[in-house]
């Protein structure tokens, strides 16, 4: 695995891993995300943990964990938003706890890194609901 | 749940918590130490979430989770042991995988508070066996 802490100049917690494939286009958008897992998606434990790292721009699709989910945030800014509800701004030090089945999306600010712990807890299969992207006309609304 | 992220003039990354009640004291010794749970010791999500604040001296007794750990170092320095290896010295950004079973302890240096994220995956019924103290005589010889 690759441990290295460091992704364009700036010094991060926890590894940064390595940058997410082109197969996994359907679940990102924007810029280069990169993930190191700590659990892998395994189904015997059940259990994945990784830290992810939002280069500016980059976010996840709306997507849904059949299990409870938790995001930690290590550095830098961004978003979390639930299908629904407004976008809330995340900061260092912040933490979102995602009940099972909501469908949300989280990513990087337009203007900032952000990178987040996070893992799903008794997730059936570690299967996710991958739906449509964050658009660029939703995302370019925000600060 | 107690939002506190200060705990004597330190400003932690994540939420310090409540100290360990004194009917804790078989799981810790050699001064405070506070919790914050993300995800509760329940078993029906069979998977704690938690963060960890040790004050300096401050450590867990020996002890062995039935399920895969795993502790992640947001603050400071500490000290982790296996049983029978040599004591490992941790740092903010240092990350420890625990096997199931494996007696274990951790917490902070005698100089410094140590915080870390810690959960455990897939533990039945969430118990933890819990052994002797780390005892001064053993805990004084670390730097």
């Amino acid at each position: 695995m690759n441990e290295n802490r460091e992704l364009d100049g700036i010094h991060f917690l926890f590894p940064v891993g390595e940058k997410t494939p082109a197969k996994s286009q359907k679940s990102f958008t924007g810029g280069d995300v990169y993930h190191f897992m700590f659990i892998p998606h395994e189904s015997k434990l059940n259990c994945p943990l990784g830290n992810v790292t939002y280069t500016p721009g980059s976010r996840n699709s709306w997507h849904a964990h059949p299990g409870l989910q938790v995001l930690l945030v290590t550095y830098g800014r961004g978003w979390y938003q639930e299908e629904g509800k407004e976008p809330r701004e995340l900061h260092a030090g912040d933490y979102v706890v995602v009940e099972p089945g909501v469908k949300h999306w989280h990513g990087a600010a337009k203007d900032s890194y952000m990178a987040q712990l996070g893992f799903v807890a008794n997730c059936p299969e570690n299967s996710t609901l991958t739906f449509e992207h964050v658009s660029d006309e939703e995302y370019s609304k925000l600060p």
